[in-house]
């Protein structure tokens, strides 16, 4: 078969290497605090990858349990304490609007996942940087990062193209529109030039900057397409659905496919290889270098910050 | 039947008078925005209520239409017009959470629902001031506030305890505890003294100051305690189920309770003025009048803030 897997792993590596020497080279100590309100084993893995990567690379996790109703309060406390530079949940919490309600809890000089409004609304907007002095870029959301880091990694992004429209011509599909990850990466890589089909149990979207790229942000279209139709198109399927039942046919992929799936579970059919050019399996060790990248951005303007005012 | 029904309409009167006045004597034309991207009758209604409730006490209202999809982008720019006072979306829009996304797009400045994250935040937190001076009070979310002025109105509030205070030693029942309404009104109730049971399909929650009321701002616990055990201890039951085939049984009932239903379908029996001494059917015409309250201080407080500008 000629279908390259490519592991997470691999792609995070270079990530955790940089990461490791800039934090060494530096002789600085930034430090993570993840609360875990819910007993769900996605997360309880993710907690358990969070820690063991810091451990490598050398930043300080702190695990914190909390009952689902002194989450808030927990996370108040984490904003106010100066030694602490970067604060993570491992959703779902109350599972509904109340988890979009704590996402926006976290301060924004502390926000490593990128959940914040803010940080939401600038993906959605195109926007790069969080002050008006264009000296902070943004916290881009970790699992949305993750998947353009892979794109870039595996040559889906073409640095021939000038930055900001390097997936111009590509066709993307996005199984998945939360709010927490579907809807921002189908943003984000619309954003970057793409023509992206989000798709949903709702139906079909179409993300674009309009023919020719001549939209400084994307917008979106509702369309009657279906998903069988569109995937036959995509040169990119990344597929993120929550639950064990859903397979996309690999009889849908166009052949040459690039498939990623950023679920916990398998979404992809056992012979998507005989289709795909290139298979990754899932993102979440990249995710966790990105958690780590934002932590460093965020301990950064935080110490710049505080010189100011001193 | 010893009952008093108790209408929105009487509820309302001296407030639309008073704004009435105030509009008048100022001769000031505050703008009200409303968007309606969506078919649902109760939406329209409010709608149609909004409209005209505004044409009477001199409120200059405007009904703008959109797609969802073009929704955020009509509040960026509604948000950016120095003519528009105030905004508010009819609501559901998507239906889910990026009804909460859209709702942090309302500039706070515009913000009369109140349900932007900041002042939802506040609510929670008994945060009464938007700015550190203490100069501008906070936005407080419209149906939740029409609730609290009708329970002032019918003496539930008890003007002989000290401000903040004054639903100390009352026990209340919110059937209902969504982002918008439920769970800020709960969250309200207990700020001003109260014991509420707050009360859903996943369960029964206790918002309280803690017993001698001994906190700045309420906590939430968790209860086994089922809505059949603890409705009957409460001197106010509140309803705001959104589905026809919700009736709450008035033999639950507490005989001399105070019945207030703020779904727009009728959430308590026919015969629930067996049992209550005062029932009042719905709030909607309190809202109306708290969302124009709420764009008169808004109002002022733009021309404050362009007025420092000068």
């Amino acid at each position: 078969m000629s279908c390259k897997t490519i592991l997470a792993s691999k792609v995070s590596a270079s990530f955790r290497t940089q990461i490791k020497e800039d934090i060494k080279e530096r002789n600085i100590r930034p430090k993570l605090v993840g609360f875990l309100a819910n007993e769900d084993p996605a997360a309880i893995k993710y907690a358990e990858w969070t820690a063991k990567t810091c451990a490598e690379t050398g930043v300080e996790f702190e695990l914190r349990k909390a009952t689902k109703l002194e989450l808030e309060g927990k996370i108040t406390e984490a904003n106010e304490d100066k030694s602490v530079n970067g604060i993570m949940v491992y959703y779902p919490v109350f599972g509904g609007k109340q988890d979009l309600y704590l996402q926006s809890c976290v301060s924004e000089l502390k926000d490593v996942e990128g959940l914040c409004h803010k940080f939401v609304h600038n993906v959605y907007h195109n926007i790069r940087f969080m002050d008006s002095t264009e000296t902070m870029k943004c916290i881009i959301p970790c699992t949305p990062l993750a998947c353009v880091k892979i794109l870039e990694y595996i040559g889906v992004y073409n640095p021939v193209m000038p930055y900001g429209n390097r997936l111009y011509g590509r066709t993307i599909a996005v199984v998945n529109r939360s709010e927490i990850v579907g809807r921002p990466l189908a943003a984000m890589l619309a954003n970057d030039g793409a023509k992206v089909y989000s798709i949903d149990v709702t139906g079909v979207q179409i993300f674009t900057r309009g023919s020719g790229i001549k939209l400084a942000a994307h917008q979106v279209e509702d369309t009657e397409l279906t998903a069988e139709q569109v995937i036959p198109q995509c040169d990119v399927v990344i597929t993120g659905v929550p639950t064990p039942n859903y397979k996309l046919s690999t009889s849908l992929l166009k052949d040459g496919v690039i498939a990623i799936n950023f679920s916990s579970f398998k979404n992809f059919e056992e012979d998507v290889k005989t289709r795909a050019s290139i298979y990754v399996p899932s993102v979440g060790k990249v995710t966790v270098a990105m958690l780590e990248r934002n932590l460093l951005r965020l301990h950064d303007y935080q110490n710049d910050l505080t010189e100011k005012k001193e």
